[in-house]
């Protein structure tokens, strides 16, 4: 069984593509996850994903905001996307 | 009155948070688009504005593909996102 989450990170867009289509193929649904500059990433490969290759999937998306540890123990602020695939009832 | 989208470019972010808090303060809901690589900078300026300066607002976001034009007539695809931050009714 695949992981249901799919985690964008710098690799080349279809990298993920690949993976989100790997995951939908044994379940329903797939979560995207991207934090920072990865986000522009993530939503071109949920595009990507819908418009190429799995036609008529829904997509719903929440944004966020994460704290992370910096060096030195300080901490900053980075935004998250989570971006939820899945198949439509009538597909 | 001011517009109710903003359009978000490769400014710094604090630019476009000071055009949302310029926006919600005569409307009840805002729209903050962009395109590519700038997808990234509207989620930051979108939850910092919720963060920091307007708590309470409720975002909701959606993502999509444009066909953009490019040099010699060809054209490619680029990914959009639009969030819409809106008052709370209870606030």
């Amino acid at each position: 069984m695949n992981e249901n989450i799919v985690y964008v990170g710098s690799k080349p867009v279809m990298t993920y593509v690949m993976a989100i289509i790997s995951a939908m193929n044994d379940q329903d649904e797939v979560v995207v996850k991207a934090r920072g500059r990865a986000i522009s990433t993530a939503v071109d490969a949920a595009e990507v994903t819908r418009n190429r290759y799995l036609t008529g999937l829904e997509s719903t998306v929440t944004i966020g905001t994460e704290e992370m540890e910096a060096e030195g123990g300080s901490t900053r602020n980075v935004s998250t996307i989570a971006i939820t695939l899945s198949k439509s009832p009538e597909a």
